[in-house]
């Protein structure tokens, strides 16, 4: 016997999108070790920790140090407290009533949106917009619930819902029966949202089809919109058709400490080839005992933290000092005659290029002549080709400096 | 359309072993509240962190405090000073020559053997010990790699490679064609240990047959006798063949911390079915990229500061209290006329019931009659009936306590 390789492994594309920007910055850096690059790429936080967070993680921590306090293994699915305060301050406050054997504490949304798949079939025919946070779409094609990539940059049997300038970045209801639909809201990588109205229509869309939404809200803590919901259970009947995602990351700057959850309902229902049905809490909760180990436990007690009155303030703080950025950088790019959407409910700014130029040239362009890193925008999928991605996460000075050297450029 | 289940979920058994021992004890606690039960059961750590363990966790949290030290995202496998002072810590002192990037950081070697099955095709034929550590089992049937269990209580398409006191605990080589070979060593639940050679064996049916073995090897640090090895590695020519799974649980007290790592190494290769050469090091770092954001920075600073000569030592104090706890047990119970192995490079003693009583029957017997809770055998695989598992986690006095409690029992 020979040990074999899963070769839906085989079918990705060869470079991840960000590893491919640090290659062509990492060369450029050599090349130009005097220029000062101004990072407006990967989506990661910089402000640091709150005080009120970093004070009950250090607290935790000297726990671990003292017998009578020291914490073993923790439940897999994380600690009550946790839970606790996640049900009372993230989703009472929407009128979302939602037992605490609903949340599923994780170490990032990038696992939990990547492992959620593992309970499906590979029978599911899968939708995702397009452009998409490639997450979703790797981890399918990882599992073998695709074929492989056409010339036109999309994989075999997956369903792309476009989101372009040209439908105001809402996607169609799928035109083709799906049994699972990812929707990511406020939208990684467009900053675009969905009213409340509109993603009704894709609940409806699902309680219809009996399909499944996942729905991603790592970026909800940005909206400043009312019309816009900020949990997909704020739509009747949600919670009988959609897994939700959070995460710290960007809500308190968590990309480096690691802490995020998801909801699954205990009203969620799949269905067996012989038409039986299984609760999808009760099959994570296996999936997640047997596959993981639960967060940290100074983590958790960082994250509780957040919930404090002291907490909430700081992290509002550090949103309202991304989003000022995002401000800049909209009505800046707006005023030198760039199409411009997002940065309003986001910290993510979706550019159109200029002159329809291809995403990886204007990369290329801006990191070149102002030293800017973005992100292109086809490499979230064929949909972004012809636009770009620009985060408001660096510091107010260097976003103002390199709005600055942008508006240098002849287009 | 209608959203399917995985089926393969559907043939688990329906109890996770602990949650059944939890369950049978919970029960207990209530009708018996007065009752001081001893906890041997699950492989859980008691003694705290040690100091500079501590020290560094705090100061890495501090530095997340402070925007000039604040980290986002860190590198998926881990940051280059501790795999730096893993290669150098675990494996310089081996004579095993490693590079930093055939170390990939992780959140838990549960997750870590979990995920690894992702890399290989379904139809690879998968071999266990009998009894086994069940996540090895169990993660291989949610993907499909087998059929139901049988009524013999092995699942089909499973090779187990029984291990009892008949053959002192030490696998024979498969009798059939197998693929990949899980191997953990000190083994989780008996106890036993292979020696070099009786390793090797291993290793030269692997490279003879193309097989791959994933030797979990997180209890090495309890290893107490010069001929058995600490890593795969020690014998010559596994960097062919193995994956090496380690975790800082066992060695430095890291179960509520959360950390681990896992050895690729770039000699290891695994084939398409067109007979092409794929790199595991470089599937395991794409699956790691696209599904896992990397371990908390202040958690790999704790790791770190285990490889410091205070570190070292202390961690060194805990594992001789455990192994002293371990040789109490394993005396006690000889003493008592019981088969007992295990516990010598162990924190698990693996005891024969008397009178070949079914494992359960045990359990329950030893809840009753002398309130201590350990596992049955029989959870970890059909070997395993008839035998029960007790740790050494314990504090020195109930391990003591509990084994007076044992010695009143008449078999």
């Amino acid at each position: 016997m020979v040990v074999k390789v899963n070769e839906n492994y085989l079918l990705l594309k060869s470079n991840y999108l960000f590893a491919e920007v640090a290659n062509r910055l990492e060369k450029y850096e050599n090349e130009h070790p005097d220029k000062d690059v101004i990072a407006m790429g990967i989506g990661d936080v910089t402000k640091p920790l709150p005080k009120a967070v970093i004070k009950a993680f250090k607290d935790a921590v000297d726990e671990m140090g003292q017998a009578d306090t020291f914490r073993g293994y923790g439940p897999e699915h994380g600690y009550e407290f946790l839970r606790e305060a996640i049900v009372k301050g993230d989703f009472e406050p929407l009128g979302v009533d939602l037992d605490i054997d609903e949340i599923f504490v994780s170490d990032g949304a990038k696992c939990d949106t990547g492992n959620i798949q593992e309970l499906f079939a590979n029978s599911n025919t899968i939708a995702v917009t397009d452009p998409v946070y490639t997450v979703y779409v790797d981890t399918n094609v990882m599992a073998g619930r695709t074929g492989p990539m056409k010339d036109d940059g999309m994989y075999e049997g997956l369903v792309y819902l476009p989101c372009t300038a040209e439908n105001d970045f809402e996607p169609e209801l799928p035109s083709e029966p799906v049994d699972i639909i990812y929707l990511c809201y406020p939208n990684n990588p467009t900053g675009s949202t969905l009213t409340r109205d509109q993603l009704a229509k894709f609940v409806d869309y699902a309680r219809e089809n009996e399909a499944l939404i996942l729905f991603d809200a790592a970026y909800e803590r940005f909206i400043t919109e009312d019309n816009i919901p900020h949990s997909i259970y704020e739509i009747d009947g949600a919670k009988e058709v959609a897994i939700e995602f959070r995460s710290f990351s960007k809500t308190a700057g968590f990309t480096g400490a690691r802490c995020a959850y998801c909801v699954v309902p205990k009203a969620l229902k799949v269905k067996d080839s012989e038409g039986n049905e299984h609760s999808l809490n009760a099959l994570w909760d296996r999936r997640q005992t047997t596959k993981f180990n639960g967060v940290s436990y100074p983590v958790q007690r960082a994250a509780e933290a957040i919930y404090t009155e002291e907490g909430q303030k700081e992290i509002q703080e550090n949103i309202d000092y991304y989003l000022k950025n995002a401000k800049l950088i909209r009505e800046s790019l707006t005023d030198l005659g760039l199409t411009v959407s997002g940065g309003i409910n986001s910290p993510y700014i979706w550019v159109k290029t200029p002159n329809n130029m291809p995403s990886w040239e204007f990369f290329d362009l801006l990191l070149n002549e102002a030293n800017i890193v973005g992100t292109p925008g086809s490499g979230f999928g064929p949909s972004g080709e012809g636009y770009f991605r620009l985060t408001a996460f660096n510091t107010y000075e260097n976003t103002k400096e390199a709005m600055e050297r942008i508006s240098k450029l002849s287009f």
